[in-house]
């Protein structure tokens, strides 16, 4: 069984791209994943690590957001079955999921949206005395992409105080609305303190970029693990989307007995706190639990993690 | 295995609540749902309660109503293949499923639109007289959410009236169209006499709200469960729309355990009374009734034991 | 078990209907299929009549016509890769059908576009000559609900003769583009020589209407088992049409034990010409042919039977 | 068993064809395909050749390319995320497929975009050294159906250059853009050195065509094997794509038995690249592999053995 570095090693590609003056940044990745002659490994030993996202959005959306109704209302009136769709997320959704959490014994990162958070802070505070992570997701429901320096900043960093006031804790990651940060989200983060963003989907491990001459994580998210995704946008029932999610297991899992492999799956509020939603994730977290040196962390300690270790991937 | 409600009493997060000067109504339901210590059972002793829903609307809809047809026909004509989809409504369909239901010995609710009872009376009498529940649908296919207080009285009334000149039953509870209720909608109700609407998707259990200062249920209903939205707006085949509901029992009926449980599933006359769909039905409901303890009711008799329930959430 | 048609000779609902003065022409169809004592059965003791259809359509589509392809070309010019898809339809997958029917041993009804006739005249000619019926299907791929009672008249013609004149056989049937037939269409094929029409999708059986003071048949159509709706349209894959139509078949043979109960499945040339859908089609009619009494029809033979039988469902 | 060209012997339906004067060009390959009395069989003996493309066009995309997310964005944007999208085809899809096909033991043609190859030259380099078949695809993501002949040979010059100077290899053959080819495109392959293009879907077997008076191989492509269609414009799930190509798989094997069959199937870097393709994938052609005379040919390969063959299909 042929392997792909060393074949690499036999023929001498480096030097090539040079000639070629291959753009740096998009050839040294290349290099780091598939050219590295030892592969490298988790710091604490761990064969495989799992990162689950448990978003909270609910209560947060802006009237008539939106939902699995179709569009087609007049302007004026307010979609009243639309917005029970929305309460479903923080009356049933995450306290079920937050049951399961316990169940199952793992601890995920939740991403929450300053105005739900202060919409339902006694929920907000919950999760994070339950052992989750609080992580930002702006201070409302908005597209930050096409924000100015400074609009943005204030968007950011107010989400980041609702979770301090409410929770009592320090975000220190960060989600943007739809993944679409602006040309300044990253510089902004790293003013803010924080040490990590998601919203990247080049990779299958985490790794680190510089931002204003600083070391910053990026814990890859996935939009093929995304349950808005696969079940709202993609129409997936739930077992095609627990289908799918083992597969990837399977496949990363295999490829981490060599090298560092991270999967990302994400649940929404309304959306997985279903109760046929969260059947299908206690089956994929057991099934994922059942194989030696799966680990389930937090972003944070991901992010961590990453950048103390020296052989982490730099891009 | 930790329990969330244990977990709540040791941190003292009412107190909490009250000092963020939380938005009261949506507090409290929080708290009525995930902090009370002792679980909230049905009061008949049942385990799981399930409320099936068959709508009758066929023969009632406009020209052109929306079918599985393309709509690109030239305004002024009449779409011929469309009307009979519909027909298929009442004359295979729903004669199909009321013989299932009894093979099955359940007995439904049918929200039925007016215009579709005048249209075929003897087949309204016949679900009426084989024990199932007329309930309001609105007179007419037509938006209600944008009419003013006196015209969606009338729309509401005259549907009200409509089946009970049919049938000779007075209706109780209310469907509109697309759940899409008015500001009105509720105290209009609450003046016609009925006790309970559907229109909310907040919950998997019933609960009790004011309405002009009087007791009025909620009987949720959900958008997951409906064969409309399922089969026809998101391309479900039979057996995605089947093992998609029994994922949702096996979780409601665990945690039915602990904590009062409500499972709603609808039924529309030209989707779900095909053959296959009806296949489907058989196949979800044997699978229900071997559980112990899972009761098929009515939503007049889920909402009048609702409303007698001293220990029914209230919102 | 209760059944439906004894509890109706208990309650007395067919005078109620007169009472409230129900429109004759649905109620009626209620009735018959509902509320007759004696149940109907096929005149030939077939117990389950499957009717097949064989579309003959690609070479005679417009340039441009429907493809999977995304409809963003400039004006102007001519997709070529979708033209291929169309010639599929002929090049491989009737030939593909045609081997495989023979090997199935049934016989199947091909509504062929004039146009496409005349485009492979060889391949229509075989059709016929290995027993299948020709019916009648437009003489091009146009909508005719709009148009004028003559040149409806004679496109509907021409495209018959067509038939004729490359087959040597006299289409009796007719199936309109997109089912959408005009106000004249019946009429214009009762003047025609045709008996009988299949745009009709309100019952799983076939039944009399009055035409220009004589009988003509109605062979009922159906979008849900109907490949070009399932595959192109809803997206299905091959094994979740397969078994959408198996749940369909269980359903209509288990009832089809006490009354007249007919399945219609459709396979176009370019989607159920696919070795994927031939597959999927052989594993269907084989699982069909393993239970007693199911035969499989040409829809002229089952116009036939129906309309020399004095029991058939009249509207 | 009836077979299908035993029966054409019986009736003269090839002088029939002449009569009625039918278009040779399509009524040939018809008497080709399916009028031939001894079939035809793959000239090295295979029994079933398949036919794997691996994409490589991530990284030559222009900006907001289509992706999984909604454009839904202001003008003047760059969409970040479903940049880091594409990014993904790069860094992990064609490292992990490339492993995957050593492990299977199979080699691939990849049709590549020209700014891709540029972008990615170390990477380029090393599909050619692992064995696999460098083939056109364009310069850039851009349509060339609409090109003057001049435009459109430069345009795909470029490509071929590229992938020249990048690999050392000399591509023979081309993909166009969404396959939509100009009614030039075939006569500058030619001029250009090529010996066959894939933009046709018409048949499940490579044949010869006549361009500027000399042979010219079509090696049929295909939108239902294809997984950039399935699993991002139908969205199935990896599954589902996987489930019908063995059922594509199965009948063609079949088939194959009595004339020469071709599968093609299709991988998209940033979409067959994923974890959950690659094990679709795995699974698929382990699947294939079992079966005996299943032989994995590159398109240059079929195209060789296609021209060569005096008993080819020729349109």
């Amino acid at each position: 069984m042929s392997d792909r570095r060393d074949f690499i090693k036999q023929t001498g590609l480096l030097s090539m791209a040079g000639i070629l003056g291959v753009n740096k940044t998009t050839a040294q990745p290349i290099n780091k994943t598939s050219f590295d002659p030892k592969p490298s490994k988790w710091a604490d030993g761990s064969r495989l690590v799992v990162s689950a996202t448990m978003l909270f959005e609910a209560g947060g959306q802006p009237d008539n957001a939106p939902s699995p109704f179709p569009p087609n209302m007049k302007p004026g009136f307010k979609d009243l079955p639309a917005a029970t769709w929305y309460e479903y997320g923080y009356k049933e959704g995450i306290p079920r999921m937050l049951d399961n959490w316990d169940r199952l014994g793992i601890k995920v990162t939740t991403h929450m949206v300053g105005s739900a958070v202060l919409k339902n802070p006694a929920l907000a505070k919950e999760i994070v005395d339950r052992g989750h992570e609080a992580s930002g997701h702006g201070m409302t429901w908005k597209d930050e992409y096409d924000m100015s320096y400074e609009e943005e900043k204030k968007f950011i960093k107010d989400g980041l105080d609702a979770i301090k006031k409410v929770t009592g804790k320090t975000a220190v990651g960060y989600n943007a609305n739809f993944l679409r940060r602006s040309q300044n989200t990253l510089k902004i983060l790293q003013e803010l303190g924080c040490i990590y963003h998601i919203d990247d989907l080049s990779r299958d491990e985490p790794f680190i970029i510089n931002v204003n001459n600083k070391d910053f994580a990026v814990v890859p998210y996935t939009v093929r693990n995304n349950d808005l995704g696969m079940i709202e946008l993609k129409n997936f029932s739930p077992d095609q989307y627990l289908t799918q999610i083992k597969m990837e297991f399977d496949q990363l899992y295999e490829e981490a007995a060599t090298r560092r492999r991270m999967l990302s799956v994400t649940f929404h509020d309304r959306v997985s706190g279903t109760p046929q939603m969260v059947r299908a994730a206690t089956e994929l977290i057991k099934y994922m639990q059942k194989h030696t040196g799966v680990a389930f962390k937090r972003k944070d300690e991901i992010a961590k993690m990453t950048l103390k270790d020296p052989t982490s991937l730099r891009e």
